[in-house]
């Protein structure tokens, strides 16, 4: 959190951006999960894939890649797998109506893997993840995007900084959950530190020549995380993915002659926990492994040792408390947004 | 490749390996899975997870941490899940045995998740999911196994260096094949830097007092990959596969008076590609997905850009053609232990 945020109320920053996707188009629903899930990351701290969106929202939809009034169809069915056509639904829209069904599917058959051609924006994937974990799924998410990441050496977008999220039942504790990108930083990162002036560590960003950069005005294009590692990583969740699904998106974008567009492809893989053994049990083991993990000699430097996600939930927490923190950038692109939409801005708490 | 390297006969270091595990009680069958494994990861340049493994094998036979004629049990089929009690089985054995069943049950259902409990060091894991993608498969492979690696911020062993592969056919060049570990070197690696006395590169392992070292002699410890990111996955990969099966391995291991011994639980996710779509179609996406990564401009001193796998593909190319290259030490090593269990050396083509 920023000191110089502007607090804003919870539920009428989410009625702001419901109205503001409203009124390009979406209905009630879909504009309420698409808001939600834009809320529910500024509420644990990752601003970058918050409100802060918002506005890039509109410029994807006004280049017709996002599809506001989009219909998800079925493409496939199998016993334990589902494929999705989303038409260029947003992100949470799409990702949600997978979920829901790749849920009922793993409640007959254990398990169940669907997947997600064309949508857009997946946004924090976690919101995906944390919901099937509070329903007693065990379950993986990741996307496979628009190339906005160099591949280990290449010195253009030529991978997406795909996100993975994992999250299971946690007991008391709620999920333990996390929510990863392939890249070191991702393009949210980047943008937030380009926003803010904030100097970049080594070897986290090039330039748009190729060139690695700690300056947050030209650090433009991600590197992935541990090299080799994460950028096998991202390729391999578009052939999980994109390949997968017959609607590959990254060939065609670096190929030469190719366009860079918006679009993404993801995944849902889900356990139905109670299958395999009581959600009661799975969750007192988890909680015995937080507990190892949290009592562990720690280096110097580390004050607590954090499970996956638990800063986000306990930013969250306070966020429910507190109301939630909207760096200034944002909330005069919000302001500006707002004003030519016509659409009244959020009562602020504090800022 | 050492310079010094000892070259064996591929089919001849595989036959000694075999009689080496049999000398200890193995079936014929198990055995030459075992020393298959082994040596496959030896002619693709990974000794660390080549027979260099095998007087530790021994080793933890003796301590009866593998038993050697273990019987693999089912202990819950679902419709697209399986889970097995590997009873201290070989990791070859149990993983090859789970994967087989796996891939039978994708192909009624789409999809199979398997879960292995209680099996040993599940070795070089790409070994499993290039044998699915090798027959239409696209398949993740992860285990989690005995704490030896450090949580993100601890300073004692508190999480496994689970590694994870994915494999998906991937026509004339043969599977596109990620084989990665969670930590930034694993435990074969650092043991190997040991054995060659190479100074190691900071930030990638602990000493016993749980201080960073690059000193190869006092490297126990691997750290994370990218910190709370491979620390994360690390610990999702414990309760993807341990808890979910119920027989989780860290939390009794890392609590206050917990005793670390030898075990791995491991998951498998297999898709029948088939069911999805024409295999030769998947293949041909995957082939111009490579052609556009190979033909990206690169950074100053990356004279090619690597696939995933694609050096591995070709040490074995190099391999079957030359010989399977060994350390000294390890060559040492295993003529003590031929010399132990009365087994012939395999022939040397060089060295």
């Amino acid at each position: 959190m920023i000191k110089s945020s502007i607090i804003a109320d919870q539920q009428d920053l989410t009625r702001f951006a419901a109205e503001i996707l409203m009124k390009r188009g979406m209905n009630a629903e879909d504009a309420g999960a698409v808001a939600g899930a834009l809320v529910w990351a500024d509420m644990r701290d990752v601003g970058s894939h918050g409100v802060f969106r918002l506005p890039r929202y509109m410029a994807i939809i006004d280049k017709g890649d996002i599809d506001p009034k989009a219909k998800i169809e079925a493409r496939l069915q199998l016993p334990a797998a589902l494929v999705f056509e989303a038409n260029k639904a947003f992100g949470a829209v799409a990702m949600m109506h997978a979920m829901k069904a790749a849920c009922e599917q793993a409640k007959r058959a254990g398990v169940c893997y669907a997947i997600v051609s064309h949508t857009t924006h997946t946004g924090a994937i976690g919101y995906f993840t944390n919901w099937a974990a509070e329903r007693g799924f065990a379950a993986i998410v990741a996307s496979a995007g628009t190339a906005n990441m160099a591949y280990y050496g290449a010195t253009k977008p030529s991978l997406s900084t795909s996100p993975l999220a994992i999250a299971v039942p946690g007991g008391r504790n709620g999920p333990i959950a996390l929510d990863m990108s392939t890249a070191i930083l991702g393009i949210g990162r980047l943008a937030q530190a380009k926003e803010r002036g904030e100097t970049l560590p080594e070897g986290v960003a090039l330039d748009d020549d190729g060139n690695p950069t700690t300056d947050p005005a030209k650090a433009n294009l991600p590197m992935p995380l541990g090299g080799a590692k994460g950028s096998g990583l991202a390729l391999m969740l578009e052939c999980l993915a994109g390949l997968m699904a017959g609607t590959p998106l990254l060939a065609g974008m670096i190929a030469p002659g190719g366009k860079i567009w918006h679009s993404h492809n993801a995944i849902i893989i889900v356990m139905d926990v109670a299958q395999f053994r009581p959600v009661a049990d799975f969750e007192k083991d988890a909680e015995e492994l937080a507990a190892a993990i949290k009592q562990l000699p720690r280096r110097p430097g580390f004050d607590e040792l954090m499970l996956p996600g638990e800063r986000g939930n306990r930013a969250y927490a306070q966020s429910l408390v507190d109301g939630v923190s909207i760096s200034p950038g944002t909330w005069s692109d919000l302001e500006k947004l707002g004003q030519k939409l016509g659409v009244t801005m959020p009562s602020r708490k504090r800022g």
